[in-house]
């Protein structure tokens, strides 16, 4: 139980998101991090919100960082962008002793 | 030093809530909150970011909280959307008795 995992949020549809936290938390693993760039942050927020919401009310928050990374543009201009990493565990396939 | 301040990220330019929190912390406040639905979500991340990167090395993030709230839609449907509040704290304007 002390895995964790990532998944990187892009511009696909959020439900695509949403399916691939629910797929990582059926396997017994403790977190997982949904990370996201520009954009994209909003729909990590969708995501988080839609599986905690609709699918897994036991999901908690446990963190959440932002941060600017460095990228280079099409022209190779180095360009700061914001980041933010949601980590979120699932309460309920924690061990009774924990708690 | 207790007051608190909030501003709303909507779709103005970022350098518009850039400004308006600069602006706050040039008075003596305690924390300013940043609150932003939906896409402007993204907005909310990259302004405390600028501001800190930029303008204010001392800003600290104090939290971040997501949730979901149900608005109107324009036939008057109730919609879910994402917000996410972050609560910015200035270092260098704090008492030295507290640090």
């Amino acid at each position: 139980m002390t895995e964790s995992t990532t998944i990187f949020i892009g511009s696909k549809p959020v439900m695509n998101y949403v399916l691939a936290l629910m797929t990582q938390f059926n396997k017994p693993i403790a977190e997982v991090t949904l990370k996201a760039r520009g954009r994209s942050i909003s729909r990590a927020v969708d995501t988080a919100e839609i599986a905690r919401n609709r699918f897994m009310p036991n999901l908690k928050v446990k963190s959440i960082t932002i941060g600017t990374e460095s990228v280079q543009d099409e022209q190779g201009k180095n360009i700061n962008i914001s980041s933010m990493e949601i980590t979120l565990t699932n309460q309920s396939s924690e061990p009774k002793s924990s708690s």
